[in-house]
């Protein structure tokens, strides 16, 4: 019995990008918690500063979409923003990309296995969650920059 | 056409477990880089040492699936532990706990809204998500204090 069950689908397309959106948002609030400055030149251990892992979730989340709605891997194209306003404003822009986007991924693309960039051997799923994990992780690590600033982060579990 | 798409189901409750299962593979290695003393009294940014965040882990994980599996929602009951080798015990007899409890959930309970813990109301699915995404954020706090301490963390990207 318990081994059917497992076989069983639990999550719809819709409730992954609303999940991953529900995700953004947050991370929106976590860019603009930082002071300016800070955004770009702050970071604790020798990491990154948090300009450069927002950045990174912008230069994956919309070629993974891509990839997983057609099977071609490509890089993103764009430069990457010298501002806290340009980088709230990119964003916004890839949000609304990622939404309309998302919605072109053919049903049968989440489950077949397919070498992501030329490199990641998984499912269309798996690496849509892949992305959505790394933002997670490395927003984590911008939550730690802003405690060590003596700034509050957002809620963790409002995503509104 | 896309709007039936985003209603097609594309994870099965085998997937979920076991994308939780590698992030936890994941944090067990992560707590294991930490030296000792480490693990249980240092911090960034007046923040809850790693020890503290691993046990949060284990305080939601196996509360979540039985409370999803059952709809109640009982704390959890047990000591926080107070070595390195103690806690990684723990979290080896929690995983089996979880790889079995997780079986038993019924299919409809993924959807089903319910007040986990008498305070959140979401989908099980949602409270399962909740969990993972909790770890994998409080983890890469972790992956900060290990850099903070000159210690290289684990590869985030393997899950084996």
């Amino acid at each position: 019995m318990a081994t059917d069950v497992m076989q069983g689908k639990v999550e719809t397309a819709e409730e992954v990008l609303s999940h991953w959106q529900g995700h953004r948002r947050l991370t929106r609030r976590t860019i603009d918690a930082f002071p300016e400055e800070k955004l770009f030149q702050f970071s604790v251990g020798g990491m990154r500063p948090f300009s450069d892992l927002a950045w990174e979730f912008i230069r994956m989340a919309v070629p993974i979409v891509d990839g997983v709605a057609t099977g071609k891997w490509e890089e993103y194209k764009g430069e990457k923003p010298k501002s806290k306003s340009e980088l709230l404003k990119l964003w916004d822009a890839e949000t609304k990309k990622l939404d309309d986007k998302f919605k072109l991924i053919p049903l049968h693309r989440f489950s077949e296995v397919d070498k992501a960039f030329g490199q990641w051997e998984m499912s269309g799923l798996g690496t849509i969650q892949y992305g959505i994990d790394n933002e997670i992780h490395h927003r984590g690590q911008g939550y730690v920059y802003l405690r060590a600033l003596g700034i509050e982060p957002p809620h963790f579990w409002e995503r509104d």
